[in-house]
């Protein structure tokens, strides 16, 4: 393993140390947890709050700030938070107007931020929840880039000052019309583990892999990016049953040791493909925004806009350290 | 080599054509070249224009947009751009108050532009330039991370009207304070060349290595983040000889597949000694800005902010792809 770290077991502490030093402008740290909040406050809203296992960098703290996040709750790397972080969380962002839960669709964290929202209703803080299941390469779909776009287009309704229950109507209805599907080229290594996840060769990739280096649907020789995009593009096709003329968000996503280079050259061919299905994209964004530690490999989301206002949402002006 | 590209010959324009779509609200290209604009202009003010070969993004081009670069000139990876590109993009970018080149200093970006800068001057043209020599690795000093600040100091000063004379000699007094080091734990592969650029062992690093791959000072043994913020701040300490309270700007930048987990880790480790020091962080930052393609590692840059006025500058609202 070659990795800038010190003891594998205080990377998720130094990580967090390092991450608010670098933006103490915008968040700070509940001392001893993995709670990073923004010191941004708007008394009356609605709290927007995620969060899940570390190594997904910059997911979720870095979308923590004005216009996305009130809270991210980090866990462990590819750990799931325990309940009462995830509650001292939900305390720490609550202005009064209950909170909202994003939650990515793996057992681990459903169950424990359940448990905190629990504790939160005891103390009479109203609280709703969005599970995101945005990745369609295998059954039982997880969470997965999807989810950043979440936090933007629910940020922005937060902000604007719709209700826990608007929010909540919102939320449902984007989540049904997002989905992702990516590839890996190489695994990642967790830390504490001291070696790669799974195991590809050389030449070969795998379509479908999760963030935490779970199986995919696929193994490959390695393909041209007009080709990966071209079988992404199709996966998603079969999803959506899109008609010309239809309204999307396009996300590209880098794993985490991808360079924007490939990032940009994927993004060329796909937008070919979706230019030649005749759909309009209303919003694009390309970066390494949900990533799995140092996997290499890339993510395709995309949401269908089915309500403009979804578009308005998106290009609301946020201050967070990841989003541009 | 494993990239999600297509044919290595087509890099460059893919590429470009992939960064102009994602981000086609605030850059256009020139058909046929590599040179990226920004579609906001300010009649009147000094045009900034950088660039030099590609396979560092999201430099140069993502620095464009209001506030930074004016235009950015992309030759092929690891390639000075050649003259008329960067005369094309200097005639693009004039508004009138002249055009300001900042060139990283390796020979052949320094003699091209140079050369365009003559091109220009014959169409009466009004250029001054600057060339950005930040790592003090080894003799005769490369351009590196530091180059980003450049950008946006200079940028800040020319939205905010200084003269072309007056950049100059802003810029001038501003890089003899910009210090930048960097260690490599892998090297890159050029799309073209397929193989990777040097050696290092499974277990080794190395110091002072080049944004192309150039020898640096030292290999040894990988170490903990600790000690390879040590090194390198030691390495910066001989340069600057500074003494308690010296007011610094911090950059921490990741090297193309370095994660944001280990940049944020080796922050960390960085503030604690900056901290010891006695040393002032007015402003601090953490990415990857100056990139080496999929090379591994990360660089560290500090610039003694001797006039309050940078900090400021540094701290001007921009609105680029790669500067949040």
């Amino acid at each position: 393993m070659k990795k800038i770290i010190n003891d594998p077991k205080n990377v998720l502490d130094e990580m967090l140390n390092g991450f608010t030093y670098a933006n103490e402008d915008l968040v700070k740290r509940i001392e001893g947890t993995g709670v990073i909040y923004r010191t941004f406050e708007e008394k009356g809203k609605v709290a927007l709050v995620s969060g899940g296992g570390s190594g997904h960098e910059p997911s979720h703290a870095g979308f923590v700030g004005q216009g996305m996040l009130s809270a991210a709750v980090c866990g462990e790397v590819f750990t799931s938070p325990t309940p009462d972080q995830i509650f001292e969380a939900i305390k720490k962002a609550d202005q009064g107007a209950g909170v909202f839960l994003i939650i990515k669709n793996y057992s681990g964290d459903v169950m424990n931020f359940e448990m905190a929202q629990e504790l939160a209703e005891m103390e009479d803080i109203k609280v709703e929840k969005l599970i995101v299941d945005d990745d369609i390469s295998v059954e039982g779909k997880r969470g997965v880039a999807g989810t950043i776009l979440v936090h933007k287009v629910l940020g922005a309704a937060a902000e604007e000052g719709l209700s826990l229950g608007e929010i909540k109507k919102l939320g449902d209805e984007l989540v049904q019309n997002i989905k992702t599907i990516g590839v890996a080229i190489s695994p990642a290594t967790v830390p504490e583990v001291g070696k790669e996840g799974f195991e590809l060769e050389d030449d070969e990739m795998e379509y479908g892999v999760g963030i935490h280096g779970e199986p995919g649907y696929r193994k490959e020789k390695i393909k041209p990016s007009q080709d990966i995009a071209q079988e992404l593009v199709n996966q998603l096709k079969k999803e959506f049953s899109w008609q010309k003329g239809d309204r999307y968000c396009l996300l590209v996503n880098g794993l985490g040791a991808t360079p924007l280079m490939e990032q940009y050259i994927f993004i060329n061919d796909v937008q070919a493909l979706l230019e030649k299905e005749g759909l309009v994209i209303e919003f694009k964004k390309v970066g390494s925004f949900m990533t799995s530690i140092d996997m290499a490999g890339i993510s395709l989301t995309l949401v269908n806009l089915v309500d403009s206002k979804w578009t308005t949402y998106l290009n609301h002006p946020v201050c967070t350290s990841a989003w541009v």
